[in-house]
């Protein structure tokens, strides 16, 4: 297999309301290929789809049932200290759900954690060793 | 926020089992920025790592506790059909365990499902409108 994925999809609750999330609270682009059944976002290099819980676990042939964590996290890095702080002030005060304020971590960055409308993490850091490059 | 992810990190029981089965199974180099705490694989233009699920959550101090269904995917996409059941054969053959073997789905493509050792789900596909161009 080469060394790559295509797509990470997210189960939600509700499609628009997931959709609208992306699109407002982070200002992303939906892509043309989305319809009512199925969010794209184009990222680097690869999409972020959103799709009902249900029908994805039903793709899969599995039960859709679960709770509690879900056993990963989305990472946004960004280029200094200060703009993870200017990113949390913008989210919070676009009523996104703060699940960690940001703060020196023991690996040597600086991060927090936001959570989007069904409850999926994503961290927010400044990672020294890992410059953001683009 | 620029529309991108750095990082999808994958919480995982024994971080040497989950590391050996996206070497050994996948054939993916680990980093060289990997540690005994943490796994990391390039992709395409963002990071896979795999890190202890409990620490995992204790990195955004929430609990480490959920089970059932995780609520998302990850999705590899061929060139072809053949493609996917050429992989789930060799896939099969290493002791992968095997989802959903690949079928004629309703949105017009080709795909399965198997299990990384976490029972994270990957869909294998071949989806005719979503070239995969590299």
């Amino acid at each position: 297999m080469e060394q790559r994925a295509t797509i990470i999809t997210l189960g939600v609750k509700n499609l628009d309301v997931a959709t609208k999330f992306y699109q407002e609270q982070f200002g992303w682009k939906l892509m043309a290929i989305s319809n009512e059944s199925i969010s794209f976002f184009q990222l680097n290099g690869f999409l972020l789809s959103l799709y009902p819980t249900e029908k994805l676990a039903e793709d899969a042939k599995v039960s859709h049932k679960g709770n509690g964590f879900k056993g990963f996290t989305l990472a946004y890095n960004t280029r200094s200290k200060e703009e993870v702080d200017s990113l949390f002030e913008d989210l919070k005060r676009k009523g996104v759900s703060i699940v960690k304020q940001p703060e020196e971590v023991i690996w040597g960055g600086y991060s927090g954690y936001i959570a989007d409308s069904d409850d999926n993490l994503w961290e927010i850091a400044f990672n020294p060793f890992l410059p953001v490059d683009e």
